[in-house]
This record gives C-alpha cells, structure tokens and sequence, in this order.
C-alpha cells in the first residue's frame, strides 16, 4: 500500500497542501531533507481548536488538533516531492503546545502525530521528538508542528 | 548585486558579527547546512526592546526588533563562510516572540524577519519557517531568531 | 582519552540510554547527523527538579538539570552510534528552559550543556544555540534539551 492508500485506510485524507499564512513556504528541500514549517491544525480552512491546552482546550482536542498538523505537514512535504512514498525516513518532530500553566503532558498530546507517523510509515516512521509547551501560539491555535524528513 | 551592496541599498547594514553572550559560536556549519545561534535584537551593544509583545513591546516594536535579529544572524552566517553570497538557498527560519498571554500574531512578528529574506535572497530566500510564542526570553529580549541557510 | 574516559576523569557517568516516554526514539541518524529528542533531566527513572526556573526551581538546579539532560542526550546518541568519539563535531543545542514570568536567564541555564560539551570535545564541542524559556514542560520537568551532533 502507498502511504496515500494507507492514510485512507485508516480513514484520513490528506488535505489540499498547507497555504503559508505569512511570508513563507510550507516546507523546503536541502539536500535529502525536507523541513516543514509549523503547521497549525487547520482544516478545511478553519482552525480546529483555539486555546490553551489544559485550559480551553481538552487534552483530547489538542491531540484531535495535533493529528491534524501532521497531516498537514504530510501535505506540506508531497508538495516539495511529489509523492510521500519517496519519504525514505521519518526524522524529526517538532510539537509546540499551547499550554495552560498547570499542563504538562505535552508529550501525550505529541504522540498524536508520533503515532500517526508509526502507524504511516511504520520502522521508517522512528524519529527524534522534543514537545514543549508555550503560552500562545499564532491565531490562538492549541498547536503547532513541524517535521524533518528524509526523501530520496 | 552583491546581498550586502542589496542591504545598504535597503538602507540596512551588516552589523558586526554578534558575540555569544555564553559558552557557544553565533553560527556553525555542517556539510551544506549553517546552523545560526539563536540570535537577540542586539544592536550595538544593546537590546532593542525588552518585555513582552502584546504588552511592554507594541508589534511595530517587535517586528523592528526581528528584522534585527535577521540582520544579526547574516552576521553570523557571514563570520562563518566569509560572504554572504555563498549562500545557495535560505532552508530555514525559527522565530521566538516573547508573548502576552494574549497575543496571537507571532507570524506577523516573524514576517519581518521573512520578507527581509526574500528581499535579499529572491527566490533563494523562501524558507520554511515556525513562529512561537514564549512567556520568557534571555536577557527580557522580545524577540530571538534561529536561521538555517545552505551554503555551497 | 576516550570522551566516556573524559566523562569518568569529570566525576561524571553516562547514563544508560534514556528510554523515550512515549512513541518515539532517544536519538535518530540522518546522513552525518544525529538528532536526539527532548531529553528531560531524568537520573535513574526520576527528574532531578520539577516546576519554573526562577520560582519552584533556584539557577543552580536548573544548571544541575541541563548538565543531566545534556548527559542523557549523550547516551541516546551513543545508542544509535555505539562509541561517542565517533562525533566529529557538536553541532547545535536546543536548551527549553521552563521559566517563571520573571526570569530571563535562559542563557546561564544552557551554559550548563554548553560549558560541558565544550570540556568533552574540547574544539569540536563548539556548537550554535537557542535558549529559551517555556511556560510549561512536559511531567513539569525545569528543563528540556535537544542536541544536533556530526558523526563519521
């Protein structure tokens, strides 16, 4: 199966390639990595959650919210290459949460888009991690993530 | 054009390379790649701005302080292959807003810093980029950027 | 001297590798480069100090978590690559420093991996930074951090 025909098994669709909301690319090739930019949980044009994680937002939300961004930042990377089956190596994850002072499992909400990508690309899908949380986010979105990939 | 003839035209200058202010180089180089330190709105010796955006520091303040730090981190890269126009492509931006609680334009702020790339650098200088909000930053700073760049 | 030799002569110890407190690996290869995780300040199975810098947490014990967390991400290196003088270059830090509305002394905080890192590799141990400061850390860790290392 194509990683496409993966994310459709497991019900998800990728979405349209991320717009920049700002002076920037959705991601960028150098060399045999890709780096994505932060991509916020938008869908279908709108932000899923807004708010702070522990706070506004439920612990379930901003993980609803982080999956989100990592189908975004898959649709960042197939408009640099083309065809997520190039993806030789998941590498690195970047996860920026929202948090509300007294949250601090932004390593669960992170595992949203960690799982996802195992699940995707599975002994290639490995990769470094950090989370943290921050006390806002662009638009007030509850998340933000960016991912390295390696492609051939 | 050279890109620093293109700064002076733009009424910008290089500033010196910036000193750590601590144990680390403002740049370092990996293959390709030049890793910038996170770099403060130094300029000649003294902070731009401190405090937060959206509360002591006005978004105008913030994006004055991040073009700045822009103009920093070529300082650095420069410190590390010689001329600016080695440069083969900006890969990366990592943007840090010191933030109210409740300020939510960290990618205007990180605008400043993008569009001064692309000024310089054209279609090289499109980047991937994140932009985060943060409740503290090093020496009260307002702003710190990261820069990724390929050299050749 | 062997850099595990170094550490013994510093009255320091490697850690055994830190296991991930989620789905996702220590530290991942790339080409020449070695990606750690967050490394949270974890000695033997318990963090070292929880809470913000500058308000649950003194300077000095952030220093002491920083100096863990830089040990632990040594240890998830030398699990992907076997021996750590196998590192030819240290290439970045990434210090997340959990930070009370009033403290602004990220740097001092980081200098802890700085100062250590530059003790082991000695020239090779120059390396870029970013040191910030986050409102929240993931199981309220003090500090968190990331390290980029080249390898042969």
């Amino acid at each position: 199966m194509s990683i496409e025909e993966k994310l459709k098994s497991l019900g998800l669709e990728l979405p349209p390639i991320p717009k920049a909301i700002a002076s920037y690319i959705p991601a960028n090739r150098s060399g045999n990595l890709v780096f994505t930019s932060g991509q916020l949980p938008t869908k279908e044009g709108k932000l899923l959650f807004t708010g702070r994680t522990g706070g506004e937002v439920s612990l379930d939300e901003a993980k609803e919210a982080m999956k989100q961004s990592c189908l975004n930042a898959l649709a960042a990377i197939k408009g640099v290459i083309g065809d997520l089956d190039k993806i030789t190596k998941v590498v690195k994850v970047g996860a920026f949460v929202s948090s509300d002072n007294s949250f601090y499992e932004q390593h669960l909400v992170a595992n949203a888009a960690s799982d996802l990508l195992m699940e995707l690309f599975e002994d290639l899908g490995r990769h470094a991690r950090f989370a943290i949380g921050v006390n806002a986010l662009p638009l007030n979105a509850c998340v933000e993530l960016e991912l390295t990939v390696e492609v051939k």
